[in-house]
């Protein structure tokens, strides 16, 4: 397949630089002027404040190229400003792509989605490891060249189970787990070990219809549009930070089985830009909600 | 103001069938072969059929010129069929227009929208009847030539303010009652009064936010599409069939103002087809759900 | 890969027909009483009229389970309610899968969905024959077990390259072509011999942007929404009837790859309604338009 | 009425700083840091590079409490910066809201939707001027209290016609011409007069579509989608640069006037949403294109 952004990822060389601190007269000249001293070459720069929270936060894409320091050394050098703005920061550099696990059942959709984009060069990490606990994925996987483990989940083995993805997380060095269709409830310590490094895909327009069987309940609601929501999985089932959603128009025509397929162009859509958005350090996360700076 | 359609409107004489009844072979055949034996000239036909109740639904309009009794008779022409099939049907004459009362607190934009589109010709009812618990909107009535009712509603006269609006139903002869942003909570002898007759405009896409402040709680919950519905009212808040839902974007940038302000023209467009489609018989209701014949 | 709805497809057994007729009272009363008469089970009915055409166009499916005659020979039944009204007719025998073959260059996102949506059993066809220009997307062929044949197309070899295509879909009996971004303009014989059978997708919103590389003319023009467009081949380009469209919304800050980014997402979903539309016999053409019984 | 934003609206005192120039390392800490040394309470801040232009384009908001200068000398305290990046800028200071005029024909919807929308409190300028060449609107215009002018167009009268327009423009000193659905060309000496300052809403999906009755040529093409374009006025007709576009979908159900009536709706928000654009200077224009900071 023809890798049609290959050439300009390959050569793009970029840091990108998250920020949130207490709101403060003078953060922007700071950052500003810190960049431009190092000679940053500024590509994007977008920033939001919450009043009501007094917070700022600010997302910041430079060229490396003549840019005055190796960004290895990124931390020391930004010091003084971090602390006198009482900064939380994270820096990204486009060579070091995210290392991505994708988690899946039986449903099919939105993994051969994710794997189609990826081979085209819309989803800028590699994706080294796929798990399932069932065995339909595996010819997916294979064809498009990664890693396929089965790992079987049952009430009796959930430990265990969830002890060996641990060692597969690690032993792939995963940044960002994505639950595409995984229709198993995690742990709360499989939960607590990766925070904000779980992206799941919910078939509902959230906070509706929360849980099991959400275009079930929608077709018996009688609701006219019918949604899906990418959301970082929390501690409390389906009520993590929603990152995007995606509605579609249903009418009296359309069964249960025309939710389901209608909702399965939503569910593909609204995870894969959850992805991108999380593997170009897009997303900023307070208050149990995101900033998306797109 | 030009009244654009009035001339076509003034010129229609049409007559509206709706049925409901047990799903069986041969009520197309009986209810097509009825129109055509009395010279029915059909504009438009459409039906539905639900196999997990074993419904058949059915919206039929034909032009009145040429017709072979006066539809004030069809009860007695129709019987025969209505009993072979054990139909309960409506029947419904565009030149005896709908009466509407609308219900309005201090919001008016809904108001204004709804008036503005019947004066255009958009909306083929006669709208007689304001109520309302302020005195806002008594200057805009008046504008359009509508009679405008105060009526204070408090917790120690709610019933004494429902008949007062009961008794001016009936002097008006009102067919719909519209809550057009009535922030108050009808009694349960209110509800029971006008089934299928009370039309509410609720700023969130139900289910989610049931209840009151509604864009609050999406803003608090961060999501990034916000709804309305409309729907009739039943005894349950906010439980009523659903007529019609609209959507819009919002971002992180969005405060709670913007979401009130983007919801305004959500519950216009979302109220106004909902009126629409009841007074020209386009719903049908089953199952706490609505067909929209459109 | 699982075939979610394989097992009520393969247990399905009907017939659709569509109907092109003058519009004259009487029409639905003997099409209703011929289904009637042969013990048809309706599943679905739709119908439409366009009065400034005079035309009545109708599309009725009736499972075959208890029919009173083979639909083989439904022609010389049917003759009589058929020459009566002066009816053009087709039937669809759910049993009997439309044959498609799909061209394409080396975009293969549409292709690619396509064979997935096909796999897991949303396209209820047969899909035995890809034709490319390029080599690119014969994996993926092969991955889904279709037929994969390349044939050049250069300046000067167009009409021998047509002409081994036409000699494919005689081979493997072709009834349907879609183009899923196949970057070729057909000479007009290729198109006068397959009428109707011919499905493009235009990667703009039709009529704006026909011809060649829309999203940058897009970009250029500074819209703030893009389009993509499904339709039938006919002579003249991109003039062909519309069978669908869809659209998305960009900003300032998407650039040309931003746009061919998001336009793949609604190029996939457009195709592959228009695929879904066409094979069961939901599309009927008049006027260089097309009705959609959805 | 109830004026819902008033309070908040009056209590506002902030200034809006617009800036187009090449772009350059060290422009955002040149104006960040002018701020910060003039403590200035940034409230928004929103920036855009386009590369190909090598332009560089940003908006700031920020309180004026506190701010240590008075802003009519702005441009002064300003100039070293100015001059420095070679900027094009604009001060607009929250408490002296634009002037608009109104210009229409006898379709009001546009109109009652802007009047109604500055009632309460979403379009943050005066109205003090309708210019119209029917009467139709007059009654409207009074209701909301705002001074309505009757001028006929005639072929033979354009000229004075206009220059009776200028004068009026002139007296109420109008900052903001808005034609909402007036149905007469202007003349290339009214364009020129008022650069950037005449927002048009046509009805079509732009470029779609140009020109006369864009819904009955939508009807004849069949599409699928219709839209509304609201863009700034230039010499070329309806090709100016972009604001605002919005959709709506149709059928084969729908006939020119539900086209019309469903591009009302279409209208309203996309023109009302590009005007308060406007008046909050959230617009920059380059390249016939539009940069709109929300």
């Amino acid at each position: 397949m023809k890798n049609i952004t290959a050439t300009s990822a390959k050569a793009k060389n970029t840091a990108t630089l998250l920020i949130t601190c207490p709101d403060k007269k003078g953060i922007v000249a700071a950052i500003a002027d810190f960049l431009y001293q190092h000679n940053a070459n500024i590509l994007h720069a977008d920033q939001h404040q919450d009043a009501e929270n007094n917070l700022f936060l600010m997302r910041v894409e430079w060229d490396l190229e003549g840019f005055s320091f190796n960004p290895a050394h990124f931390s020391q050098h930004f010091a003084e400003v971090s602390n006198r703005f009482n900064m939380e920061w994270q820096l990204k550099l486009s060579q070091k792509p995210l290392r991505v696990a994708i988690m899946v059942s039986q449903y099919d959709h939105c993994l051969a989605d994710l794997l189609h984009r990826h081979k085209n060069g819309e989803l800028m990490c590699d994706i080294p490891l796929i798990i399932s606990n069932h065995h339909d994925t595996e010819a997916l996987a294979k064809f498009y060249g990664v890693d396929f483990h089965y790992i079987a989940v049952t009430k009796d083995n959930k430990v265990e189970a969830e002890a060996q993805q641990f060692s597969l997380f690690a032993k792939y060095e995963i940044d960002l787990i994505v639950l595409a269709r995984y229709m198993q409830i995690l742990s709360p310590d499989f939960v607590a070990r990766y925070p904000k490094q779980i992206i799941n895909i919910h078939h509902s327009f959230l906070p509706a219809f929360i849980g099991a069987k959400p275009y079930h309940r929608a077709f018996e609601r009688g609701v006219k549009l019918i949604g899906a929501t990418s959301h970082y999985v929390s501690e409390v089932l389906d009520e993590g930070p929603i990152i995007e959603q995606g509605i579609d128009r249903i009418s009296h025509r359309d069964q249960v089985e025309d939710l389901i397929q209608k909702g399965r162009d939503l569910e593909r859509v609204v995870l894969s830009k959850a992805v991108r958005w999380h593997i170009e350090s897009r997303i900023l996360l307070y208050a149990n909600k995101t900033v998306i700076f797109d």
